[in-house]
C-alpha cells in the first residue's frame, strides 16, 4: 500500500523544475517518444543523479538517472516530468526500475496518456510501496509535453506557426523584399525554435523563393536540424534544390503516379502523398499522416497559404510571432490571407503564453484558444 | 560663484524620480505651459515640500513646494522635473523664488528649451550661489515634457496615435465589426492615455460611425477630458452629433466660407481652417495650427485614413498600440492604409519605449525613430 503523501511544497516544486528543465534539452530529438527529465536525490535529500532522454527516446531519463545515482536511490525521491513508462520494450518499464533502486517517493508532474502507460506507471510504483506526489507544475509539464500528447490523443503531431512581421501584420513590402524584417537576435530565437521541434514544414514557394536548409544556425545546435518537410503539391520543387536530398520528406497529392515521383524518390526524398482539401492539399489529412510518420512537433515556417489554411482549420495550436517595430501599410503582402471572418467572435483567439524582447524585436509566443 | 557640485547619486535619483511622478500627474492640464514636479528637501536631508503645475499652467510646481516647505526650504535642496523659469510673468520667476527661499542646491532633470528660459534659469540659480546639479533622469524627463518641447522647438504638439488591432494589424472584420477587439483592461489603459493629453483628434468618420463623446471614463477623471477636435475637410459633422458642441474645435478646409462655418461657430465649436494636401487636409499645416492653439500633446484615435497620413507624413512622433491575440485575416480592415514603401529601408521605424500586458491584450509605446 501506498504511504499518505503530504503536499508538495517549494522544494518539491524546485526539483520538478529542473526536471522540466533536462526534459526541454530533449524536445526535438527523441521524436515519437515524449521527452523527459528525472532528477533523484537521496534518502539525505542530496542531489545525486539527473537524466533525460536520449535522441530518438532511448536510454530514458530515469535510466540515465539511476545510473548516475547507483546505490544513493535507495531511500531516496525521484522526480519525474511525465509518468514513468509500465510497458516492456527493448528494458523493463521505467517504473519498475524506479521500485528496483529502492526509491522510496516519486513526484510525478504529469499523468502519460499514452494506452500503454496511462496510469499503469503510478500504479506500479504504489503496489511497490512508493509514495507517490502526482500534479507538481502540471500545467508546465502538459505544455511541455504536448506534442507527444497531441500525437498520442489526436493522432497528429503539435503545430507551431512562425511568423515575422511587421506591427501591422506584413511581412513582405509591396515589391516582396523581407529580409530582413526581424533583426539578428529574434532570427537566432527562430534557429532556437527550429532545434526543439521535430520537423519543419514550408511551402515550395518559400523554397523556390529562398532555396533555404532549414538547418539550426546556432554554434552546436547544427545536429540538431529538424526535418524538412516540403508542402509541393503540384510538384515545384526543383531536384537542384538544397532540400532536395535524403532526410527531407516531400508532401505531395495522392494523384501523382509512382513514375512521377520516382526522381524525388531517387534524390533520397520520402515522398507522402495526402488528398486535396478546400484550395490545396488537406490540411487535416496531411497532419495525421505526419502523426503516422512520429511527428510530435512540427514547426511552420511559411507562406502565407499554408499559414493561413492552418488558423482557419484551428490546426495552428500555437504561434510564435516575432514583430518587428516597423510599419509597411496594407500595400505590403500580408502574413495571413483573407479568411472571410465577418464577425469579431468567429475570429481566431489565442492567448499569450510568453513573451520576450529580442533585440528591437518582440517575440510572443500564443496558444490556440481551446488546444 | 556656484560651488563644485558632487555627481548625482542613488539618492537624487529617487527623489528625482519622485518629482517626475508629480509633472506625471499634470500632463494634459497645463497646456500650452510644461508640466513640472518638485521635491524639496531641508537641510537634514527631510522632504517638506512638494508640488507639480497645476491645471492651465499656475501656480507652478516650485511655487507650491516651496509653500509647503515654508522657512524649512532654507539650506535645503529643490528636486525640479524642469529647468525653473526666468521669466516674469504673473510671479517673480521661479528661479528668483528658490533663492529667496534660501534653497542651497538645486538638482535639475533637463533644461528648458523655451527661448524666455533657455538656460536663464540655472544661470539666476548659480548667480545666488546654488549648487546646480543637471542631466540626472534626462532621458525620462526629456520623454515626459516631448510634447511642450515639440511646440516650443517645432511649433506643433508631440503626437501620439493610439491604435487598438488584431495580432496581424486589422481593426475590424470585412463587414466593419470592430467592438470590441480588445478588452475592457485595455480600454481602461485608453482612458488613462486621454487623460494625459490636452486634445484628442478623430476624423468625421469616427463621428458618423460612432457619434464618440471622447470623455475619460475613468472613476475621477471625468474632469481631465481633454479636447475633442474633429477632422472634417468636407464638413460632414452633423450638428446632432455629441461632440457638435461648445469646446470642440472643427478643422476643415481653408475654403469654406463663413456663411457655411456659422451653424459649427453658432453651435459653439472653435473653427480652424489649413489648407489641403495629398489626398485631404495638409497634416503638417494642421499640426502647426494645433501648436498655434497652444496643444503639446495630441492623442490621434482615428480612423486609418489619418493614422496613416500621420505615418507617411513622420508626424506620428508615438505609437500607443493595443493588441488582441487574435487573428481576423487580410481581408479585414487595415488600422494603416497602403503608404507605397517598395524598399524595407523606407519602412517607418519606432523604437519600443514601454510595453504592458492588459489583461488578455497586450500595450506598446513606441517612439517614432528619429523624433
Amino acid at each position: 500500500m501506498a504511504k499518505p503523501t503530504k503536499p508538495a511544497g517549494d522544494l518539491d516544486r524546485g526539483h520538478m523544475a529542473a526536471a522540466l528543465g533536462l526534459a526541454r534539452r530533449g524536445l526535438g530529438r527523441t521524436w515519437p517518444n515524449p521527452s523527459v527529465g528525472c532528477v533523484i536525490l537521496d534518502a539525505a535529500g542530496e542531489v545525486v543523479g539527473r537524466g533525460f532522454t536520449r535522441p530518438t527516446g532511448r536510454p530514458h531519463a530515469e535510466t540515465e538517472a539511476l545510473k548516475e545515482a547507483g546505490d544513493r536511490a535507495r531511500g531516496g525521491t525521484a522526480y519525474v516530468s511525465l509518468e514513468p513508462c509500465a510497458h516492456h520494450g527493448e528494458t523493463p518499464p521505467c517504473a519498475e526500475a524506479l521500485a528496483k533502486a529502492g526509491i522510496a517517493r516519486c513526484v510525478v508532474a504529469v499523468g502519460d496518456p499514452d494506452p500503454r502507460v496511462a496510469g499503469g506507471g503510478i500504479a506500479i510504483l504504489e503496489r511497490a510501496g512508493i509514495e507517490v506526489v502526482r500534479d507538481v507544475l502540471r500545467d508546465d509539464a502538459a505544455e511541455l509535453n504536448a506534442g507527444f500528447f497531441r500525437r498520442v490523443i489526436a493522432g497528429r503531431p503539435l503545430v507551431t506557426l512562425k511568423l515575422a512581421t511587421t506591427l501591422d501584420g506584413k511581412i513582405a513590402t509591396l515589391s516582396g523584399e523581407s529580409k530582413w524584417i526581424t533583426g539578428p537576435q529574434a532570427r537566432a530565437i527562430g534557429h532556437q525554435l527550429r532545434a526543439s521541434h521535430d520537423a519543419i514544414l514550408v511551402g515550395s514557394g518559400t523554397v523556390l523563393a529562398d532555396d533555404p536548409e532549414l538547418a539550426c544556425r546556432l554554434p552546436g545546435l547544427g545536429a540538431r536540424s529538424p526535418v524538412p518537410v516540403i508542402l509541393d503539391g503540384r510538384l515545384r520543387l526543383p531536384l537542384s534544390a538544397r532540400l532536395a536530398r535524403p532526410g527531407t520528406w516531400l508532401v505531395t497529392r495522392a494523384d501523382h503516379g509512382p513514375a512521377t515521383l520516382a526522381p524525388y524518390r531517387q534524390a533520397g526524398m520520402e515522398v507522402i502523398q495526402v488528398g486535396d482539401g478546400e484550395g490545396g492539399l488537406d490540411m487535416a489529412s496531411l497532419m495525421l499522416a505526419l502523426g503516422r510518420q512520429g511527428l510530435t512537433r512540427l514547426l511552420v515556417e511559411g507562406g502565407a497559404g499554408v499559414a493561413t489554411a492552418l488558423i482557419r482549420q484551428d490546426l495552428a495550436d500555437r504561434l510564435a510571432w516575432f514583430q518587428a517595430p516597423l510599419v509597411l501599410g496594407n500595400d505590403g503582402m500580408a502574413a495571413i490571407a483573407g479568411m472571410a471572418v465577418s464577425q469579431l467572435d468567429r475570429a481566431h483567439r489565442f492567448t499569450l503564453l510568453s513573451r520576450q524582447e529580442a533585440g528591437e524585436d518582440s517575440f510572443a509566443f500564443y496558444r490556440r484558444n481551446g488546444s
